[in-house]
Formats: structure tokens, C-alpha cells, sequence
């Protein structure tokens, strides 16, 4: 591992590093080694069989990256900036991985943590940190991705009285382990504008089933979810949270870790190649040694310092409360667009290679390209900035 | 159909359908017509369980595209420009099942009928034209992809009589279909230089292993093959090769047919998106009614245009007999690397929905990445170039 | 010159000369005779003195490329095709004086050809088509490049007989030519919609400003004019052009010899980089023995010969009468957007040298900028091009 | 001016601002005021007469920003985050006016402060901190730009003793200021390597000729200089300086001002662009309502955010006595890239009035080739960090 670490010291031109304190660096380092040892080895297998390695979600939670960055009710309680060393740590291994961590951690955990009653809390909360309890977080629809305010799951009132239920229909989908969940955040209509409920799983009427065929984050899980006329008790609503403003809190806690764990995805394809290019000769000459083969790494190099860089700025941001979200929606849409592009251009050194799961950067490539379109595309970020600076929507 | 015949229409822009003949037109629909019918509905799940669909092989020969561009010996021969359509419309169903054509008619039954004895010609190319017999084409080893100077394989007279055959030791990689080859042709060192060998299946000490965990072309075969003291009789040689003009002569026959190929997988991923955008409503509104959207349809559509009347262009030089290596170099190098970014590009549409095998261009541009290295990657092809515009190597 | 030619044979890749007809190339090597003797020579100083050479005016009327294209009244009646290779040749030279010729045969003569009255041609075409009188075209407002239709300059009907004049008023920006032509087509909304006039130079009440301060095309001249109750005759009126569809005709005839004139910037860009590698020692040995020098000449080249062949697709699909606007859009906005973008490229291979005027490609690149926006910015082409596609105008 | 406020509140997206300390923002606050009103005014009609406005030499001493970070001899001692800022401002002004600053401050001054005698610097260092004298530094020479280890000016002593002087002869080009400057830091060889040496302002045998027909950083100068028979005094000598670590820790020095200046350029032509955008109306709707325009302006200033971020971080680390040349290498390379191509791109918004002098981005496009060539072009910082990623130099 020595090997390792000179890679990774030659390679932070910009001594990055001596930014981050020591607690951080130690955070990294657990997470790294978690990493190394419990997701490379497996990650090939697991993601040509298209399964998602439940059995890691009790270890990630003893490791502390569920809920990280929230406090109490057994949550970690780190920073912004650990949280986000881990993403990238979690994302170098495959992006599968740290979106389960992301879903668990900062859409369910963080939807009941935010708006949950102290009862969902207490209930919730502790076993999810575990890894024990399983959330999803069901908010896109099957037509309308990027145009949540048009959602058609609907919850009506089950009675008259202040204390009735509910009766939810509807259908969701691309709702990340929605067939594993032992709980399930939904957001839907409801006459009083969106709302939020908790599903337990088992509930009769909830229908969640996997997508198939997929080409991307195969060792992942993601679902349609069907609701037909679910009965829940009054206690299944999120009291707190109403309108968008609910979900919308959560995706950019989500998006926050996103634009770190893409720079991970980034790294490593970019140290992969790097290897390779050490190894493999051409022409009796290391192919690290050819300009065409310097200029990629330079320029792979190069964007995954900006965007580690970006990253770190904001997470020191996030930690002193100051993070706004068309600062997410910068880091997002340059890390996540960096990433894929690193990851594709990292392939190309590897020749035939590289298409096998033999080497990272392909599978990375190919995930990157859900970690794209999840939690808004390109389009939607550029949508969202470009009225932030010129004060015109142009959205439609 | 008559919509797909419409969207044809207004999307060939530059109406270089007006410069195909009738035949030629007639050529394109009946393959595309088979493409529709034999291609489409399976791949999605040819591709997903990686398996190549081998009941196509006689009625590709049926449909007149196995070693479409030769002559006799049960052979279709038909122009440069009837089969580059044909692997256009080919490819457009699946990179795999074009590279099966190309591997082969361009390279083994080229090789056979370039460089075969008469005997040779007859026992093989009649059955492969039909698709009775399959041939794959060992030249690539494992450790030089770009150099096959450097080839280790070592075939060894087997005794010192004229009559003498062989034996065969050495390793080849990405092999197409190796594995469910009827005929190796095999390319080997000999001490008079590189040969070529016909190597029945079965014969005793060679092994062919399907490569696994493919992110690319996984509806189709490659193999690692390993020679081990593999006896050949006198017959097994390739009479008429010498050196390395005898596999590079077919590796040229295949290329010309990629850049062909390469933009059918980028016209059906722009159609895809095109349709895709049309009926998607986003904000009340279809998707390619946004500026975004149709920026991106237009950059895909001129570079389809572009790529397509290059390859025509190549396919005019072929038939008149004039076309020269470093023209196929520039039409292999432009088309995949275009083909790549537009089935990319046409990805971003399909919103999350394109990570699914429900739509082609995520699966174009995975195959895409095993077509763009295959067969010489950007950089040999840019250095082969570089090379004919300054008349220096740049190679080392 | 010798040098030349090979040069020229080698970069001609894709044999695109092998399409041209004997009289095609004669054509072309009269117009490349004479950008070497009469352009090349003096651009730098007209370019850095911001002067046009306004004497080549009746030596390019003798060189029979002024209203190349049309027949009759003493015009030369060449092939589309014919026209364009000259625009490549002296674009090669600057765009600068192709610009002058498009205004002056493309714009001018053709709106006199084609919507003017017999006395209108008789008057004006023959000593225009000889370079002794200048013509320019006064369409483009200062408000309003890209929308024609919001047009301000107004006629109004001097008097109420069908034998009045015209009192016209308004103000027009980017009129190249403008202070020297000895006739202005002007085009102005009337009650009867958008219609044309012959404006003489100096009809009192025009004013036709020099724009300066240019970094761009400073060897040619655009003007300011302003209208300020300009009387004209019933005569200047052209009496068969009615609406938008008057001027848009013009300004497709001067779009094609655009597609066609980017590319000669683009090779003279081209081979003036290629020159330079080959001469200019690094660490002893010639630029042009670099990969990365490799890579960006291949990648020119490769561009350079694709637009070349869209160029001349287009002029023989105009040969033939069947050239449509929208391959007249894709033609434009491909060929100037690759021009430019090659232009820069080679100027990065000259190292500090490239800023001066000594090498062309900067100057190419400066041109550029202003040939890119006349007659259509990329991104109006990029939505004509959208709407044809999807059916859908997204223009606002 | 609250309205440019507004503008650069709403565009630092990043809130960079928020990590600068009150007096690194009074030292920007200082400088831009300067750049309003000394630079902006005139910028237009020296660029479009080529000439350098020498009198802004002792207003610039006056503002503190010459020799801006040395200490003592009459020197301003800021911090490097100060002289960057100094230098973003000055950019934002014109590339020629901050060039001058880098060249008399970082390249000269540098190289007396570092090098010189207790003598040289008191004889010219209070006095080019105050702009009464101007210095140049010849290093560049005509047939070496990226190789200056090849360098031909010899200087050989002027007889045996100990105490003789010097003969210098030879040529240098790109010489900043070279023409007007007081005094020329002159690096040649000599039998004991490379030496540097003062050689003051009409010393008989230096001729300086400024260099013409320039299409970039027209409000500078840059000269050719021959050196014929020259004599130097034993006090010409830098003492300390030898070997090329003398100039090339200077060329750190003002490539550390460039990583800031270019990002000046940068913003300054994305604030015209979006000034513009906003005012001007198309189609009824300003430009900046239009979805192609927001995307251009977001990924514009995105550019611009990550290359500030960078740059900052570069000005902490050498504030920290930290900062490595492959640091400056990679700072260098992506914010004069980068800041090219927003320039590029800001220059598209701006319709045809983009390409006069009355608005920004294009000239600053013009400038950025020059800047992007001088201390090291793109191929020269790629091949250094190239090295640095690999441990294999692929220069030659």
C-alpha cells in the first residue's frame, strides 16, 4: 500500500491534503481502508450479477456513515466535510455504494431527522444508523423527473375527522432500495399541497419492484413503486415538513455528498489509468510515457483538483451554515460532468482492457451516468444557475 | 413504419439518400428490414444475459451478408457501398451482431479468399457465406494490442521436410467468436516472418475462453485463445501471406465496414432521443421543444450527416478501386469517435429512463467503447495520420 | 511552388480533388493564382492598417468572380460549384475580400438579378459584375441582427399616385461596403410589407458610417448608414421582391459561398501551422515530429476535409436546383464553427509568432468571429435546424 | 455603481469573497477603482492604436503594485493573495496593462531583488517600485521559446582578470517593454553556464525594435533586440544568479500573477456578456431569458468560480512559503485556458457588436493568445505535469 500512498501524494499537486485536519484525514483513511477491504473485492461480481450487497449495510453503519452528519438518535454527528471524505471514499469504490449511503443517510434518515415527530424519530432513526432499518425516499415520478410540482401520487383524507388516516394512490419510480426498505419516505399531494408519510414495509397496496436491465449502477437498487389505495394511520405523516420546500431540504443534502463522491469515482479511474499506463508497454516504452497518453492524465488530474477543491469550499461553507443551493447546484453539475468525463477519458488508456470489470473507469463511467440524471440533470442545474444570475427563469 | 419512414426523411438533411441508387436503397431496406425483425426485439435481453444469438448466423448468410463483398465461392458480391449499408443498418441494431459480419467476412473469409488455396477457398468459404460455419480471426495478443509486430505466437516447422507442418505455441486475446468458431484464422511468427493458418475447432491443444464481466458488446464473443503445442498439418498454411500485409489487408476490409457501422448505432441513438423528445412532456411541454434539447439533436443529426457522407465517399473510392489505408485511418477514426459522442449525447435526453436496455444509446455507447479500440485505437490512427501529413513517425 | 502542390496532394486525404471536373480545378488554380499575387502579398498591411484594397474590385471582375453564379448581363454564369471553390481560394487569402465578393455578387447583383427590373439589370449589373461600380445590401438593423422581421427603416409613399416616390427613413448597421458602394439595396417595411430599393450613393439624406475600432475583418469595411427622409423615385423601387422572402433569398445564395469560403481559412490555417512544425526545431527536432502537434494537424485536417466534402455535396445538390435552406443552414453553421475552431488551433502551433501578422491563422480566427455572426449566428442556424427536426420553432 | 455590485454579488456563486480578509478586499477595492478609471477609458484607443500608455508607469508605482510583493528597497511587501488580486483587477483591465505590472515587478525586480548586489538594488529598485523606471527581462530568443536551455546569446569575458568585464552577443524576441525600459535583465551564456546581467538603457550595441502588425495585447509592447559586440562592466552582473534556476524562478514569480490576471480577463468578459444579454432584446425577450444563452453564461462562470478558487489557493500556499512550480504549472495552464475560452464564448452573446473595441471579451480573447504562449504554453506546463504525474519526461 506504500505504492498507494506515493500515488496519491504525487498526484495531490495541490496538496489538498494539508487542508483538511487530521480528525478528517483519520475519517478518510477509515474509509478508505473500508473500502479497500469490503467493496473492491466485490464490486466486480456484485455488479455483473446486477445485486446489491445488503449485508454491508449493518458494517456501514458500524463504520458511521449513515446519517453521518446528523445528530442525536444514535446519528454520527460529523461534519459536513468528513461526510463528504466519506462520499468520495465510498464513491471510489462505486457509486452503487455510496448511493445507498446517500439515500439511507441524507434523504430517508434526513427526512425523518428534519421533519419527522420525536415518536418517528425515536422509532426510526437509531436502527437506520445501525444499518439495521432500511429507508427509501420516494419522490420522482414515472413522468415528471425533473418537475416534482406536477406530482400525481395523491393522499386524501381516510375520514372526516382531524384524527383520520389516509388513503394513498399513486406510483413512483427510479425510488433507490424501495424492495429492500424496512421504511419507505413518500411524498405525495395531498389538498394541503405535498406532504410527507412513512410507509412501513408490508404495507398492503405498496408494490415496489426493482428495474431491470440496467447499464449503470447495476450493484445498486432502484424501483417502481405502485400505490393502491394504501390505508395509513394518522402517525404516518411527516408533521413538519409541508410543500416542496420538505423533499427539496433533503436533495440537496443529497446533492452536497454527490459532488464529493463524484471526485472519488474521478480519482479513481484517473489512479487505475495511471497504473496501467505505468505498467503496460507499447512499443517497448511504459504508455505513461507517450504525450497523448501525459496530456490525458494531466488534464483527468487537473478537473479532479478543481473539483476536490470546489468540494472541500463547500463543505467549510456547510459546516459554518452557509451553503446555498445554487452553490449545491454549481458542485453538482461541474463535479458530476467532470467525473463521467475523467472516467470516460481514463478508459481510453486502458485499450481492450478496459472494458472488462477487470478495471474501474468503465463501470465508473457507467454509473456516473445515473449519478448525473438523479437529483437533476445537467439541464436543470444550468436552468437553476442561469436564473440565479441573470434573474430569468427560462425553464419553460 | 410510415412515421419512421417521415422522421428518415426530414432527418436526412443533407438528402444523401438522393445519391444511392435504387439497388443500393434496396439493399439498405432489406437489411433494415431485418434489423427490425430479428435484431430489435431480442437484444435488450441478448445483451443483458451476454449472450451472442448464434441462430442468427444462417440467415445473416441468407440475407447475403456474410463476405458480402467478395466474389464466388458461394459469396454475394456486392459492392463497398451495398455493404457498408449493410453494416450500417446493422450496427444500428446492435454493435455485436455487425462486428460478428465483420469478423466474419472482412476478416476470416477475406483472409481465406485473399490469401487461401484453392482448396482452401472451396472448403471454407461456401459454408461461411452461408453461415454454416463460423471463422474468427487471431491476431491481437495480450500484451500488444497496437503493435502487432511484437507478436509472441510462434508457429515452428515440425520437422525439416518441405511437407513438414507445424506446430503452434502462443496466446492470442479479443478474439471474436473464437469460441464458437468452426475455423481459426490464426496469424503466427514463423522464422520467414508472420503466416497465417487455417486451425480447424477441436484441434488438440488449443483452448478458447469467452472473456467475462463485459461492460461493452456483451451480445457478443470474445475470447482469450492459448496455443499449446498445437500440430498443424502442411495444409493449414495461408499460402499467399507474408509478413504483416497479409492481416493488415484484412484489418482494413473490417475498418472500412466500422465506419460504416459506427454511424447506424449513432443514427438509431439520435432517433431514439429524437422520438424520445417528442412524446416526453416536460413543464406541459415536449422535451424537444426546449432550445437545450434541440441543440443537441442538431449537433448529433450534423455529425451523423457528415460521418454518413464520408463513409459514402469511402465507399465510392472502394469501388473504384482506389481507396488508400490512411482514408480508411481518417473514416474509422471520425465516425467511431463522432458515433461515440452522439450515442453519449443522445444518452442525456432519455432522462433517467436511459439507463435502461429499454433504449439503444447507452448500450451503443457501451458497445462503442470496444469499437473504438478495436481494430487500431484514436491514437494509432491519429499517428498513422500524423505520420502520412508530415511524413515523420511520432509512434514512439 | 512545387512544395505547394505536394503539400496540397498529401493533406487532400480524402482525394476530394478526384471529384472535380478538369474545368473545376482550372477554375480554382485561376482564383488561387491570383490570391498569391494579388492578396497575399498586401493583406497584413490592409489588415493592420484597417484598409480595403479597393482596387482589387475590377481585377476580380476580370478574374470572373463577381455575381459569379449568375447569367446574363455580362455576368460570368458559373456552376455553383465553380463559385464555391473561388470563395475557398480567396477566403484563403481573407475573408475580408470573399466577404466583398458575396456582398457584391451575392447580395447585391443577385438582388438586382433576380427581383429588379430589365432597366434595373441593364443599369447596374454589367459594371458590377466588372468591379467598377460597388454594390451593397442594407438589410440588418442596430437592434435586431438575428430578427429581420421587427425591421424599422420605414418607406412610406411619397404622394398618393401609383407614379409616387418614396420617403424613407431608419437606420442599418453591418452594411459591408456600404461607404464606397455606388448603389445600396435597401430593404425597409412599407405598408405593403418588407420591400427593396436602389438606393444611388449620394441620394442626399444617406449617411454611410465606417464602423471601426474592429478586431475582426479590418481589411474589409461595414458601415452604419443612417436614412433620414430620403427621397427616391418610383424607379428605385424593385418591383418583384415582396416580403422577407426577397432578402432571405440573398442571403442563401451568400451562406453557400460561406460554407465553402470558412474552409479555405480554414486550410490556409491549416497548412500555414503544418509549414511551421516542419521548420521550427524543439529540442532539435521538428515540431511536426511531436505527438501533441500530431494530434492537433490530424484532428484540423480531418475537420477541413469533412467540410470540404459537405461544401461541395452542397454545391452539387445547387448544380441541380435541389439545395434546401436548411442544408444551406447546416453548412453554414458546421463549416464557420470548425473553420474557427481549427483557425485557433493552428495559431496554438505558432507559439509566440502566431500573434502577428506575419501567419495567417490568427488573422483567420479574428475574420472569423465576424463570419460566424454575419448571416445567421450559430445558434439562429442551430434552431433552424431544431424546428426542421422536431417540427417544433423554439426561437423564443 | 451599486448595479456592479449587484452584478459580482449575485455572480460570486461561491461566495469567495467571503474568504478574503478586509484588507486583501480594500487592496482589490484599490486597484479595480484604478482599472475604472485609469485603464477602462482609454483601453479602447490604445489597443486600436497599438501603443502602451507609459504614463499610467508611475501611477501604477503610486498605487503599490510594482514589485508588488518584494520587501524593502522602496518595495510595497504585500502578500501574494494581494498581488494576485492586484493582478485579477489590472486583467480585468487589460492583459497588456497587467503584463507590464508582471514584467516589471515579477520578472525584473524579482531578478535584481533576488539576485542582485547590495548595489543593484539600491541603484534600481526604489525607483521601478515608484514607475519611474521600467525594466525588461530578456530570456526568450528567437528560435527557442519552450527551450531556453538551448539559448545561443553568449556573453564572454572581456580579458582575463578577475575584474574584466563582458562581450555579449546575440538576439532575444518577446521582449516586454524592451523598447522603453531603463534597464534590461539580460540572461546569456557563458563558459560557466547562464548568467544574468543588467544592462541599462542605451548601453552602445543593444538595439531594441518593438515588434508590429500584432493581433494581441496591442496596448503592450514586445520587442526583437540584438546584442552586437556589447560591453558590460564587471558590475553588469547578477552575482547570485546562476544556472537557468535564476530566470526560471523569476518566470514562477509572474506565472503565479498570470493564474490571477487571466481570471480578471475572464471575468470581465463574462460580466459585458451578461450586461449585454440583459439589455439587449431579441425577439422581444432579452437575450438572457434564452436557454442557450443561460447555459453558455453558467458553464462560463462556473470556469470562473473554480479558477478563482484555484488561484486563491495558490496565493495562501506561497503566502505559506509552500507553492511548487508544478503548482504554478497547473494554475498557469487551466486559468489561461480556461479564461481563453470564456472569452471566446462571452464574445459569442455579443452578437456582431462583439467585435469591435467597444466591448471586452474579444480583445481579451486576442490578448489570452498571447498570454497563453509566454511563460510556458499549453504543450510545455502538460509536459511538466506530465512528468510530475508519471516520473517520466516526454518533452522530446
Amino acid at each position: 500500500m506504500s505504492n498507494e500512498a506515493n500515488l496519491s501524494d504525487v498526484s495531490d499537486v495541490l496538496a489538498i491534503d494539508s487542508l483538511l485536519s487530521a480528525g478528517e484525514l483519520a475519517v478518510r483513511e477509515r474509509v478508505r481502508d473500508f473500502t479497500n477491504q469490503r467493496i473492491r473485492p466485490g464490486i466486480a461480481g456484485w455488479y455483473d450479477d446486477a445485486v446489491f450487497p445488503l449485508d454491508l449495510a449493518p458494517e456501514l453503519g458500524e463504520l458511521g456513515v449513515l446519517g453521518m452528519h446528523l445528530e442525536g438518535y444514535g446519528c454520527p454527528g460529523r461534519s459536513a466535510v468528513e461526510y463528504g471524505l466519506a462520499a468520495m471514499e465510498l464513491e471510489a469504490g462505486d457509486s452503487g455504494i455510496r448511493t445507498f449511503v446517500s439515500v439511507q443517510g441524507s434523504l430517508a434518515m434526513t427526512a425523518i431527522h428534519k421533519w419527522g415527530s420525536e415518536d418517528q424519530k425515536q422509532e426510526w432513526l437509531p436502527r437506520m444508523a445501525a444499518g439495521e432499518l432500511i429507508g427509501a425516499f420516494a419522490l420522482t415520478e414515472p413522468t415528471a423527473g425533473s418537475d416534482p410540482a406536477s406530482m400525481k401520487t395523491f393522499a386524501r383524507r381516510d375520514g372526516s375527522a382531524d384524527t383520520a388516516g389516509w388513503v394513498l394512490d399513486g406510483a413512483k419510480r427510479w425510488i433507490g432500495l424501495a424492495s429492500v426498505a424496512d421504511v419507505l419516505v413518500v411524498w405525495a399531494m395531498t389538498e394541503d399541497g405535498v406532504r410527507g408519510f412513512l410507509v412501513p414495509a408490508g404495507t398492503p397496496g405498496v408494490t415496489a419492484t426493482p428495474i431491470g436491465q440496467k447499464l449503470s449502477m447495476r450493484a445498486s437498487i432502484q424501483c417502481d413503486i405502485t400505490f393502491d389505495a394504501v390505508r395509513l394511520g394518522p402517525e404516518a405523516l411527516l408533521p413538519a415538513a409541508r410543500g416542496l420546500r420538505g423533499p427539496f431540504s433533503c436533495l440537496n443534502e443529497a446533492r452536497y455528498g454527490i459532488a464529493w463522491g463524484a471526485m472519488g469515482a474521478a480519482r479513481d479511474s484517473y489512479e487505475a489509468a495511471l497504473a496501467y499506463a505505468q505498467e503496460r508497454l507499447q512499443f517497448g516504452k511504459p504508455l505513461a510515457g507517450y504525450q497523448l497518453t501525459q496530456e490525458k492524465l494531466v488534464n483527468m488530474l487537473l478537473e479532479i483538483q478543481k473539483g476536490t477543491l470546489l468540494a472541500l469550499h463547500l463543505g467549510r461553507l456547510k459546516d459554518a451554515g452557509r451553503l446555498r443551493p445554487e452553490q449545491i447546484s454549481l458542485g453538482k453539475l461541474n463535479n458530476v460532468r467532470e467525473a463521467l468525463s475523467i472516467a470516460r477519458e481514463a478508459r481510453t488508456i486502458l485499450g481492450g482492457n478496459g472494458i472488462t470489470l477487470d478495471y474501474s473507469p468503465l463501470r465508473h463511467a457507467a454509473n456516473l451516468e445515473s449519478v448525473r440524471t438523479y437529483e437533476g440533470t445537467d439541464e436543470v442545474h444550468t436552468l437553476v444557475l442561469g436564473q440565479h444570475l441573470t434573474g430569468i427563469p427560462a425553464f419553460r
